[in-house]
């Protein structure tokens, strides 16, 4: 195999490459200058490098300081009230750039499947058990907002999570919810299931 | 022109059917039996006949009786003090199914258009204000939902009908409400927008 | 069941209507004038007493004439020598209107599933074999043109009519074909599947 | 901006690729090993100093040999009375890869859109003029097959080139070609166009 084939064949490993577009990939690059093609792979092997992963929230993060947690965790204006858990980075930027949210975040980084044998394995269970124990200690925690999709491994890994930190939770006054269902921007009253119709019902205003 | 074109030109008149589609309907009446012609022709003839324009919600019902109003205006188990507006029949149909809400309904039967010169066209705007006024008088009215989808279109309504209602209904105490926006059955938070995720987080629980 | 619903579920029968698209048209009829429905429900009735089955091609056809046959089959000025065999009368229309073919044709009303176990009745088998029959006697035919689409049932059928004809013409000189395979209209030559790129450069020109 | 935003930039100058799969990329890249990150960097390194253009045909190649032309050029196997010109690298591989043409290529590095003003900047002009000279003076070829997409874009190309190298060649008996047009794979009579179909029976066999 040559490396044309070795990098395209890396390339389909990506999130959502087919061979197709991999191998487009690669006639792309040799169309690029001696610039580019250098600074593609020292951002490569920067960003690896530079970046952390939060002792905290476990997200990614740009380490150029010597704290072990990200600058969301190590910001003090933040609501110490709420503690969000999402599925993974891109849904923390999500959040972030509503600009609806104020408080602490847990990248849980996964889903539970339905049936699933090995659950612990799938997400950051000891991780999420050891940051509730040492804010249940150190902070005034009032709520854990499951901020997961609406379908039925979303549900799931409420489901899983809720009986997970019940027993840690259940001498303080913790509550545990989920994000709002109701109609999203852009879809028809015609076209809505009978679940989200009733929620933006409930939740009218 | 044939019988032939003329039933495909008709049937291209439906709501949704291109050139194509209503040549292959009329094919498929030609290989039907005449059983089925006639009970298709005998079903269109009876259902206009059969169905009647309801004199409060203007929706259509199926009516054997002699009173000229529907069942759902009749049901004296509903909720007098809401009153929700829909755009269309099929929405009716949809928020019943839901079994959410309890109250009575207008179908606006149309929406307004951004920049639209001649509003009171598009809409039963006459019938609004009659049907709103005589509420004001005999009933113990204390909220109109404003049930349209979710988009440009949508919210313009509810701005055109806010400002057009507003004068008649301001010495009663009347809320207007919009569904409850938020995380729909199916959407991940990864591709949620902004205007979605504020109001999911606004409406968790 | 209302008259409505009942109309609604005879749409639901026609092809490629779903259940709401079906209640569409129904609330579409609704707010059509007495006109409109009156002429819907008399070209409905008429379409199907106007048209008759050609004798000899087996389509649809406007039978205001007392002829057996339709006005293709009895153009005089057609090429004899080929006959051209489709699956149905869209795809005689679509021939037609390209204005390249001025043979005979005949609508086989079907196709041929891999594996079926009683082809005969998928197909007009009966009328295909007595018009062949019939112009192997009188005619000059030379080419039986196979008109399928390009796909696995397309090529199970012209390997069934194949085997079906081959005996039934065999002392004769009667030339097979299927429609030429090669780049359609708005193909790019980079997703083009191996067997339409063989084809384009034997079909090059 | 960060390093992880620079990277997501750059993977948004990759073709196809939107802000959000960019952003997928780099959190891709975060959680793999360094081995992983090691070989993509040395085969993005590799690639483009392991590849020489073909001084002939133009395209990409795995240059580990001195020779300036790639394998494809070289092989004297191939029949040298034919010159398929494709738009890019790609279009060269399916057609290499259909395994129904055995003559030469060159790859003309774009297509001339409609209107184009400066078309000799679109394409390599200068190198194809260059190369059908020099295979005008020692070879044998009789046909040039302009291989492009069936859409405006390459009908216009075939009309440009056809104008550009008609002087070149007119003293010579050199048949300019395209590819050959019909029904591809998946078709359906019913949605051919009518240029697609009447190729397809012109084709037909």
């Amino acid at each position: 195999m040559s490396a044309l084939e070795k990098l395209a064949s890396l390339f389909k490993s990506f999130p959502g490459i087919g061979p197709r577009q991999a191998r487009r990939f690669v006639y792309f690059l040799l169309t690029r200058n001696k610039d580019y093609i250098e600074e593609l792979v020292s951002l490569i092997q920067e960003v690896k490098k530079g970046i952390k992963v939060c002792q905290s929230c476990q997200r990614f993060f740009n380490g150029n300081t010597k704290l072990p947690t990200c600058g969301t965790c190590n910001d003090k204006n933040r609501n110490s009230e709420i503690l969000m858990i999402v599925e993974k980075d891109v849904d923390f930027e999500a959040v972030e750039k509503s600009g609806g949210y104020n408080g602490y975040y847990f990248i849980l980084g996964g889903s539970v499947p339905i049936l699933e044998k090995e659950p612990e394995k799938k997400i950051r269970q000891r991780e999420l058990v050891q940051l509730l124990e040492q804010k249940l200690k150190n902070s005034d925690l009032k709520e854990i907002i499951f901020a997961f999709s609406i379908n039925a491994e979303g549900e799931n890994t409420v489901f899983y999570l809720t009986n997970l930190l019940q027993p840690i939770v259940f001498e303080k006054e913790i509550k545990f919810t989920t994000l709002g269902r109701g109609l999203s921007t852009g879809l028809e009253v015609e076209y809505s299931d009978t679940e989200t119709l009733k929620n933006a019902l409930k939740n009218r205003g």
